[in-house]
């Protein structure tokens, strides 16, 4: 069954990048802290793990079938230049189709009608995989309408001390998760992953 | 050799406690969610924890030879009724020693002259055991200080969405954490416990 899922490398105090959307070198450093290599998608960068963290990466990218953005990371990515690096197809919430694209194809899929329905064609898209949400407004929109399935943290030894949070100010919090339901011990990073309970 | 250590149970999204010092029915559900009774010092206070929160909880508090915090702390509590619950002597960060106290006996020690002066007298009541310093502004202090050795989080499966953080505003963030160097799954609770990097 499709899982809606959301997941960030984040700070022991809760941030997934410092007040000036940086802290990258503090936050992943455990992409670099193994032995284990993992391709990212992008030819001139290779991740270099821990055997448990590529093992837990490799897994969620295979239980992955579809991502879903806001139109502010897609247009600060410029697109990933045509394809996501993870190689799946991405809904993209967005109020208006860039100028000369289609509004659907193999790689992207804008929808503007809102959350619910970015979850929906993300669900048909996914063929039966996940549906990963991603981190930040996306993920916050989808937790306060009770469209988030599970929440997996990339926790890592790290104290910003201030930043942007994973999971900001929500509108139904306290939201309450069961778990963790995995831990997965890495070289610099714990991986730890969450259901949310619905909310009664 | 004695350790300076801190510790608090926090919410997923780094906080001790919600906005208005309550949201304790969310961080503290863990103290009630096994069958293994663990005594508080309180007569009328028993928690029931998983066996691995039981054993982790006992460790910790044969570990412990005294606790420092902050003069609110102490009011609130109202000098927890003259002794700690742990059953430990207790540092006090205070500007005056409360009226009709003496400035030290055997359960509170009264320490005006800054942090490293609390430290330093905390140290001398350890006994070669750890000291235990209060979550918030004195673990910020020991923090800023280059004082705190080790970061114990009883990590817990809520989001709480705002609050109290654990480590609030620091003067000399990040602060790069090693490990965890011991992770205890309980239930409702995931125990981590972080080595304090030293700023170069």
């Amino acid at each position: 069954m499709t899982k809606i899922t959301t997941g960030a490398t984040m700070s022991l105090d809760g941030y997934i990048a410092d007040a000036n959307h940086g802290g990258f070198e503090y936050l992943f450093q455990w992409y670099t802290a193994g032995d284990v290599e993992v391709p990212t998608g992008f030819p001139d960068m290779t991740f270099r793990v821990s055997p448990a963290s590529a093992k837990h990466l490799h897994e969620l990218q295979e239980q992955l079938g579809v991502l879903v953005c806001g139109r502010r990371l897609y247009d600060i990515t410029n697109g990933w230049g045509g394809r996501h690096p993870m190689d799946k197809p991405v809904v993209v919430l967005s109020h208006s189709v860039p100028e000369g694209k289609p509004q659907e194809d193999e790689n992207f899929v804008f929808v503007s009608a809102g959350i619910h329905a970015a979850i929906d064609k993300a669900k048909q898209i996914a063929g039966g995989k996940d549906v990963g949400v991603n981190g930040g407004t996306i993920a916050q929109q989808c937790l306060d309408a009770g469209l988030l399935d599970e929440v997996a943290v990339d926790l890592v030894p790290v104290i910003l001390g201030s930043g942007i949070p994973f999971f900001g100010q929500l509108e139904n919090a306290p939201v309450q998760l069961e778990g963790p339901i995995s831990v997965v011990e890495g070289i610099g990073v714990t991986h730890l992953n969450y259901k949310v309970v619905p909310k009664k």
